[in-house]
């Protein structure tokens, strides 16, 4: 039966229509290629295509090096490279400046925007990668969280990834996005909001009964001692899952630990090699949910969307959702494939 | 220069990224055409293959009249005809129902998803229609948002268009969906709240400050005696555009006069057909945003979202958007095509 469902904290409601329903397979699509015209920018020896890198990874004795291009020296040999975006939407050479008119509230496009290049291999990308480069990639988001976060002009830190072009992906080498903005996104400022008010209700955390309910359940589709992942209740976008920590971090920069950065890595590579491996290598786009202050009663989570239907007058006019697939059936399917996944993973 | 803009009145943050800017031409694109399979299902003859309609329109000497299909006989030579969705989100043959257990929420999907088919003939989309054929669908929408607004147990009443494959329509005859919901959704709440909130403060109407803000200002594309249309400030899609009537009316169903729905047709006629011309033909969704009650502080209008880009990692895990159009240069050009438009409206 089809049934309308709450998010768990959000005032988000999402129409399930089991009754329009398709099978799991039936979201197996011939994806559209994203063809490269010329030279990869990313790809090692095109080092001159993007603008320096703040941040690059060499080896050196079995760890790493941070390292940095200069102008006139770009860092060669790199695991993993950071470089500000061609195209900026926020720019850290302009000063943070709000002004409000009656209506009419701008503000300077202060802040960054930077790309990680998550690995000299054109295509390692998180369902296919090494979980030692996935490692990497963690580490390098986390010093750029924390370099950010000491940044006090600086309110959010979005990462992201945009898988295949249908997810908005320009570039098909494996790459994750950050912008740090000035302003806190409604969305998250959202779920704060509704986090902390839970808080002061009942003293716990949302996000940690939220672990606790779903753990074992029929949405759960990956877990291990760290972590947990699983369809949300009240999922928006076909096959969504989410991925938090069992234990209570407000934010991503917690993660500290050489064994919880490796764990980290694990989790994201078994799910989403599964996610790969059910549809096909489907579209999808990716952010993590944190707060910059580590003290806070939000959870850090990474929320995952697959770009299998579309946004239209509907959701678009109202945020109100439909989506055609149960989030109990996606988990069944997912959970089999990244069992599968895990059999693969070293 | 690029900046961040926040909505007239909601939390919503659009970073106007015009250093990425692009043209207006550059946003004409080769559409994807909806290939039909078949019959269509909407088209005169193949009534048999929808629902029985609830509504259609029948010439009779100069006049309209309401007449309805029984399971027997299909209404012929029907100008508008209205239908249950063959797959429908929402359904009347359920009694609505919400339990709330705990973390989870969830009613039964009842309500009404109807289409609107829009004309007889295939192609006659709001941009290339007779404004005759038009106000006929402004009534149709008005007599189902009134049969709609009389049922106690249903709280919004949506009423959307999806033109063109990529912006979620399955079928190219000339529609309109209506889904009428038991639950208010979270940007119409939101919205209705902040113009409350508003009224309360300043004991004015938010969105009648906002058509005397934006009329004969470098946004607005089009206007007449009881109309404004204009690209929104912080326009979160390329190229978007709003139309409110210059009155203050909570909801559409105000619209009551002949003259009135005429108004409104032609409005219509003229911005759409703009859209159209400027960008040859692209795929838009667009949403009334309205309340059930008459007596309200908020102010129905008809958003209109060009699909012309994608909501990627970055808008869907932070509610945050990029907008590469700045709603000054795209009201120019749309301003610039309506007018041509004009011309050839009758």
């Amino acid at each position: 039966m089809s049934e309308i469902r709450r998010d768990y904290l959000l005032d988000r409601w999402v129409i399930i229509a089991t009754e329009r329903a398709k099978r799991p397979t039936d979201f197996v699509t011939t994806r559209e290629r994203v063809v490269e015209k010329g030279l990869c920018p990313f790809c090692p020896g095109n080092e001159e295509l993007t603008p320096p890198a703040v941040l690059a990874y060499v080896p050196r004795k079995g760890e790493v090096d941070r390292r940095k291009d200069d102008d006139e020296n770009r860092v060669r040999g790199w695991l993993v490279r950071c470089v500000p975006n061609l195209f900026p939407a926020l720019r850290p050479s302009v000063r943070f400046d709000l002004k409000r008119d009656k209506l009419f509230t701008r503000a300077t496009a202060a802040g960054h925007h930077e790309v990680v290049i998550e690995s000299p291999n054109h295509n390692e990308h998180p369902g296919v990668a090494r979980v030692s480069q996935l490692t990497l990639v963690v580490k390098a988001y986390l010093d750029r969280l924390n370099h950010f976060a000491r940044n006090p002009s600086l309110r959010y830190v979005s990462i992201f990834r945009n898988h295949g072009k249908e997810a908005g992906a320009s570039l098909s080498h494996a790459h994750t996005q950050i912008i740090a903005s000035p302003i806190v996104p409604a969305l998250i400022k959202e779920e704060v909001e509704a986090s902390t008010r839970y808080h002061n209700e009942s003293g716990g955390c949302i996000f940690c009964e939220i672990v606790e309910s779903e753990s074992g359940g029929p949405r759960v589709i990956f877990q291990n001692r760290d972590y947990v992942a699983f369809t949300p209740w009240a999922s928006v976008h076909p096959f969504e899952f989410w991925l938090l920590p069992r234990r209570h971090m407000g934010s991503l920069s917690e993660v500290t630990t050489v064994e919880g950065i490796r764990s980290l890595a694990r989790a994201l590579r078994a799910c989403f090699g599964g996610l790969r491996r059910l549809l096909n290598d489907p579209p999808y786009s990716c952010g993590f949910h944190l707060t910059l202050t580590t003290k806070s009663q939000y959870h850090w989570h990474l929320e995952v969307y697959p770009k299998l239907s579309e946004w239209a007058g509907f959701e678009r006019s109202t945020r109100m959702f439909i989506n055609a697939m149960s989030p109990e059936i996606a988990a069944g399917s997912l959970r089999g494939a990244i069992r599968e996944e895990l059999k693969e993973i070293k």
